[in-house]
């Protein structure tokens, strides 16, 4: 079997699978992923604070007292508890009125991307994206072969001039937003940013989509307005509990306006029918047997302190020409280097002493030229406060020698 | 939340969902469903028959010894030791060699078929698909929106002469079979058929699927030679777990080519990242711990009585006008009243007796006045022997009196 081909392979594929950009960063979780390397290249959250002992008793719990309905099929929606659920934590953390009719469960969030691109998209319809911004949402809607354009992130949010003309030239019909504590960035959108991009965005037909899977995982600053109350007619939020609970599961989903919802039900249906519900059975226990609030408290003080040491090495170690973008929340740190400086020199140096990171240019989007050569991603999440030390100092000693 | 509205909703949705026909079967389930009902409607597997007690036992021993990586993001591809399993398992049932590296972990059959929808199809590539036919797939195609054709199946299998033609007029991309006791007619392709069928298709460039969710489930007769031996390089095979152990976990795979697993792998990426880890590991646990050839026995032996008892009540109850295809196997019987009798007012009629069933109509695809009005799909696996007898007696009586 292993040497069967099909022979007239290229005239099978679509045109639509030849455009997707394979992950850049797969292959270099893969060089990463070694035990005796230092990585802050992961986008894993930290495996050690994941509530095994709780989800083995909700585990048990469910299937005593429901098994049979727990491992039969059901329904495409998802299940109505975990979505009632979901409703009254929007209520209670963000004073957000949303239905439980609408939202819909998917298999994490990046299933999410894939059904709004499928719902919504047509070949060359334009969308916005943030520049840096998700690799895997950039690969999800691309699928779709939609005309990519992009507004650049810094540290107040997206760029207002540029989103602006955007939107009158190009009539974007999904703009997608990272708000909270970006991937790769780490950085916000301010809340005097986030009332500039509304007051853009509510004029046009445009929709947005706030991704949100790091909202929850703040470490300092205060919270700020969530798309859904700047404009609730245009908002598409989108929520995950892998980075709050276990990302094996693939739990997501999606709050749409009911018009949306109905279509998107029917794509889910054919994507896969439902999503696992047995997994959707074990969350909704676990969440009703326990205090999810002290758990993610738990990953705060944990990530906090994480990202603390990191920053301290940093300012201990680092040549001082190096720019570390304000975060206050999420998984991630983002430096920029002096500009003659290649972060893709830098990985080829480091990985020989051990010391992983993703370089930045994957992230972006556009003309090769226009891509910055000198930014990277830096994850501290997964490294004991020990290691994110020791890799920080032979980070910036490679530095010193380019 | 609940009245907020896209107020442009039509000119936001794309070309491709507009095409998607909603489930009517969906729609018959939700009457079919009341407790009173006798319904042979369902496509579902009896829930009496899950092995929830050794489910329960792996999930306890997978996080006890594996907790944190059974919680953790996992590859695209699926667990290598899941996939090791299924390619004995294919080398034990079926003599067929297959290696791990040419299987894909989807979320159940279903996400196989939308993925290579994905892969595979341009808009108005012609595709070939059974006539009736599994409406999940004709769902999942339709989203790439290729120009389908039909091939009518009887109780031998595919029209050779129907696929002749079309294999040589429209040259189908793909061919879309379920080859052992088909959705919805419990119909097997002969071993003649299947030869015949090979034949036409080996010249062409057409890749033929073998969706085989229910070939474990044989209660009678012999087993047929599975499509990958007589067309080595252009058979792409689909299995699931759902019929054998449970439908919830959505655990199902794709086996294929060497040169089309790479891209199917990037489209699963985008789709989902992965399927649930947690329930690979869960699965390769009972399958590890577990006499899985025992299990499926007491399936086969279940469902064979249930079958057993509908086909005496059909016998004893039934006009003798009324046909019943030929079914070794699976989970349906497939009857053909006489052409004056309208399936759906049968429907109508049934159902105020408080007996469900599908009418036959929505599994085929072409023009409305080639769609036969006169047949209907039962089910027999969820209903105990004595309401299966009452359930036809009552079935009889409103035939009678049509």
């Amino acid at each position: 079997m292993t040497n069967k081909q099909i022979k007239t392979m290229k005239n099978h594929l679509s045109e639509r699978i030849k455009t997707v950009p394979e992950s850049f960063i797969r292959r270099i979780l893969k060089v990463s992923n070694q035990p005796d390397v230092i990585s802050f290249a992961g986008g894993l959250p930290n495996a050690d604070l994941f509530p095994i002992q709780a989800i083995q008793q909700a585990c048990v719990k469910v299937l005593e007292n429901n098994g049979k309905q727990a491992l039969q099929y059901a329904s495409s929606e998802g299940d109505i508890g975990l979505r009632e659920w979901i409703a009254e934590r929007y209520q209670t953390v963000q004073g957000l009125s949303i239905s439980p009719e609408n939202i819909l469960i998917t298999n994490g969030s990046q299933q999410a991307l894939d059904l709004l691109g499928k719902v919504l998209l047509n070949t060359a319809d334009p969308i916005a994206i943030e520049n840096p911004g998700y690799l895997g949402a950039i690969q999800a809607f691309s699928l779709y072969r939609p005309t990519m354009h992009s507004v650049s992130v810094d540290e107040n949010g997206m760029n207002i001039d540029e989103l602006a003309q955007l939107v009158k030239a190009k009539k974007p019909k999904l703009i997608y937003t990272v708000p909270n504590f970006q991937n790769p960035t780490g950085i916000s959108y301010s809340q005097q940013n986030r009332q500039a991009v509304a007051e853009i965005v509510a004029p046009s037909n445009a929709l947005l989509i706030q991704d949100d899977p790091y909202g929850e995982l703040r470490f300092s600053g205060k919270a700020k307005t969530n798309f859904m109350s700047l404009l609730p007619e245009q908002t598409i939020m989108l929520g995950s509990f892998s980075k709050i609970i276990t990302p094996s599961f693939r739990l997501g989903w999606i709050v749409a306006p009911t018009n949306l919802i109905k279509p998107l039900v029917i794509a889910k249906q054919a994507a896969d029918l439902h999503t696992n519900y047995f997994s959707q059975q074990i969350i909704l226990q676990y969440l009703n047997d326990n205090p999810v609030d002290e758990h993610i408290a738990k990953i705060i003080q944990f990530y906090g302190k994480q990202k603390q040491a990191m920053m301290s090495a940093i300012t201990e170690y680092f040549p001082k020409d190096v720019h570390i973008a304000t975060s206050e929340g999420g998984m991630f740190l983002w430096a920029t280097l002096p500009e003659n400086k290649s972060a893709m020199t830098l990985f080829d140096k480091a990985i020989q002493e051990k010391v992983a990171f993703v370089p930045g240019k994957p992230f972006y989007v556009g003309e090769k030229e226009t891509i910055p050569e000198n930014t990277l991603r830096l994850s501290y999440v997964t490294m004991s406060e020990a290691k994110i030390k020791t890799g920080i100092k032979t980070l910036s000693d490679c530095i010193k020698k380019m």
